[in-house]
């Protein structure tokens, strides 16, 4: 096995795994997962994919199964990738937090294959010298009772999240061996220049149709004929592209109608939604939280988003509720604070 | 019974058998009611009421039952007051249109007893010589499988919906004879002067913390410990105050304080949170879409409370569609608009 990269998969569900497989059928490296859920399943009898890329298979392993992120830190060994495929809740785990016992300062490459926006920054901040790579996956796979279910090809786009301590060299070199790793005959895994713009694109969808679904209740299709389209989500589309602008990314022209003909004749519920009807936290701060960031740091106005992210703040605390994680006296407590 | 006003009151579920009973009680009418949900079980075996302000009651009945409006227009009767105890739904039933063929022009007054702002209008522009009566009702009543248990007193405000038409004292003496036939020893009825203060009041309430906890699924102690009282709330309560102040309505200086604390110690659902619960369509247009039609007249902005209103349509549709008041076809269309 020796010189072989080491990689770790932290978050072995319906896209992590199909992520796995790839890395593992390009046999490159040598693959670690942590699976938290499945573990006790998984580490015996492996796992059951029904994927369109690869096939029917049976009791497939890597060569390492951990439990948890602390278990992965095996003394001797240095990690050259971890790749995060969980979901993106920072106001529940800091994912730069759970992976510090793995991650080598100047040597361990980051690989968020994640939902959202401006994921790099806390990353980058935690590990200055470190590369941080953006890759955007269009996977349809789920993880249904343990056996995973992949329905839509694995196509990726990758790039990186642009750090200022390091070379873009270094950088580009970097994403280019995760792209060598994972990238074989059966998916599509492609080097993307420009994660952010390709990102803000991803926006114009996630931050005003997917959050708008999930305030309402209802699919794309239902939104448009309800008139929430035209009266809330196009309005906030016209807000995310104006951030992007003073973000120095020019989005195409007509992307508001690409974005909105994009789930053409489906009634189709956007993931955010989806999380909401299955009493899922929600991706809040990963697309909409980071966005206003943005948007205050460049002094932009997005009223329309604003509310909107305020009013999912309350669904998530609802959700949290619901998953235990926020626990409520039986007694509602009284204020004296004077609102004005 | 020759000599006694003629009164019908249509919609006799929780609140409104309160007021029939109350009415009944006092015997200075002839009382018919509509009922059309339990109409069979109860032309024959009569109301069973639990009530904090008459005690327990067995097989009531007012003089005449009718299952329906038309039904209740007899040849030869004229109804001197219509009182209209329904949920207002402007969106789903026109009331206005409803009662055309129980209303008598120039003579029959219409009493308004619903949650809302500025209900008059379309009575009004429909009935311009008719009294529009305003009954601000803070009574606790609902009906459990035909039985009606009222749990909080019957207090009412009434005054009247400003008629243009016709003068000051017309108006205030109906109002007066309406507040004779109802008040009685067990209930709180009492001339309140202006309706259009009272219910920007109710406003601040209902548009922005109903609103709201409707959109997010949360309860009023929810929604303050979750953020949204302050991110969302309180905004929203400061465009009702400055479209009340536009329209020359000057509300007390801590009414926003007050509106906060109103429900201290409770977690308290609204109507609208728990409409949306019980899949039941909520009074969208009679609590927000009217304030926003003023606001617009006025030239008052008021952006949050549009954001809240364009949401909640959307809500709306989705309740209709629950409620199998739109039918949508399986495969979504397609539309060949183009979008900007």
């Amino acid at each position: 096995m020796q010189g072989k990269p080491n990689v770790l998969l932290v978050g072995a569900g319906g896209v992590g795994t199909i992520v796995a497989y790839g890395i593992d059928y390009v046999s490159k490296s040598n693959l670690s997962i942590v699976v938290r859920r499945d573990y006790e399943k998984v580490k015996d009898a492996g796992y059951a994919i029904q994927s369109v890329d690869y096939g029917n298979i049976e009791g497939w392993k890597p060569q390492n199964i951990y439990p948890s992120v602390e278990s992965a830190a095996v003394p001797g060994v240095t990690y050259d990738f971890i790749i995060l495929t969980t979901k993106n809740l920072p106001d529940i785990v800091k994912l730069e937090e759970l992976i510090e016992p793995v991650v080598t300062s100047e040597k361990t490459a980051i690989v968020l294959m994640q939902n959202g926006f401006d994921l790099g920054r806390p990353f980058i901040k935690k590990y200055p010298k470190n590369v941080i790579i953006s890759g955007v996956s269009h996977i349809g796979s789920h993880n249904s009772n343990g056996v995973i279910h992949q329905t839509q090809k694995d196509k990726s786009l990758v790039s990186y999240f642009e750090n200022p301590n390091l070379s873009q060299d270094v950088q580009e070199s970097k994403t280019h061996e995760f792209i060598t790793l994972y990238s074989n005959k059966c998916n599509n895994c492609s080097y993307f220049a420009d994660a952010k713009w390709y990102r803000y694109r991803k926006l114009v969808y996630n931050a005003t149709l997917n959050t708008v679904c999930a305030l309402t209740g209802v699919d794309t299709g239902r939104l448009d004929l309800a008139g929430g389209l035209e009266s809330v989500s196009i309005p906030a589309m016209k807000e995310v592209i104006a951030v992007a602008t003073a973000d120095g990314v020019e989005l195409p022209k007509d992307v508001i109608n690409s974005v909105v003909h994009s789930d053409d004749g489906d009634w189709f519920e956007p993931s955010m939604r989806v999380d909401v009807k299955k009493g899922n936290p929600i991706e809040l701060e990963a697309i909409l939280g980071n966005l206003l960031q943005v948007a205050r740091e460049l002094n932009v106005e997005a009223p329309v988003l604003n509310v909107l992210y305020n009013l999912l703040k309350v669904v998530q605390f609802r959700l949290k509720e619901g998953q235990g994680l926020i626990t409520l006296p039986k007694e509602r407590p009284i204020s004296d604070k004077i609102y004005k």
